[in-house]
């Protein structure tokens, strides 16, 4: 079970009306979603670039997972989410092939997707984390 | 003249061939291009994943952009490039917008793509490259 392709890029910001607008402005981009979770810590707002997916981040506080990074890297990329048709067996064969997952099983993340994360040790320095795309069980 | 979708990301890694088989084994990616440039200071692996495209990067030297970037961030996402039809006028348009360029104009890039990039300050901390694709110059 390998993911199909990318499902968007995360990127931490820290003004998220200012990201927006330079999306915008610069790249033709066209918002999608907008919400804020207080219970994960962040704002997001999802943005489309042609068929491709940004997803910006704003932390609500330094105590957060997308604050923290920010604090040590500061704004920029933060993850990158691949779309797969099972969850559940992606994360199975992952960890099968020696990834340290952060959630072992998936869970409610941005805009009602069921989502897990793969620690970034594991791809090369990178944060991933699985999207189960909607109505496809049949991977 | 906006960007069409991501072309790649660029992703900075201290051991291409170890990256490669990660995403091999993880993901399914499928190698499409190598190529070691010294005078950019970089050995490259492009990567399809499904429909899109990573882009591995391993600096030939710390005295190289990418190890410049590496010392101070560590392995990691590096740049994301955006495909654009006609890249002067994107830089041009880009430009008008307020984005620091780079590149004031295009240039060889790797895997002999025209390229240019633009300044992280622009885009909320993100290095950003056009990528002009092929045979599109009517945009």
């Amino acid at each position: 079970m390998k993911p199909r392709e990318i499902h968007h890029i995360g990127h931490a910001v820290e003004d998220i009306a200012d990201a927006v607008a330079t999306y915008e402005r610069l790249f033709g981009a066209v918002a999608e979603h907008h919400e804020t979770v207080p219970e994960q810590g962040v704002e997001a707002v999802s943005l489309r670039v042609g068929a491709d997916r940004i997803e910006l981040l704003r932390p609500l506080g330094e105590e957060t997972p997308v604050g923290r990074f920010m604090a040590s890297r500061g704004p920029g990329m933060h993850h990158v989410a691949y779309s797969v048709d099972d969850i559940r067996a992606a994360l199975r064969d992952a960890s099968a092939a020696g990834a340290e997952l952060i959630d072992e099983e998936p869970h409610a993340g941005l805009f009602g997707l069921q989502v897990a994360f793969i620690h970034p040790s594991s791809v090369a320095g990178v944060l991933v984390e699985y999207v189960q795309v909607e109505g496809a069980v049949d991977g």
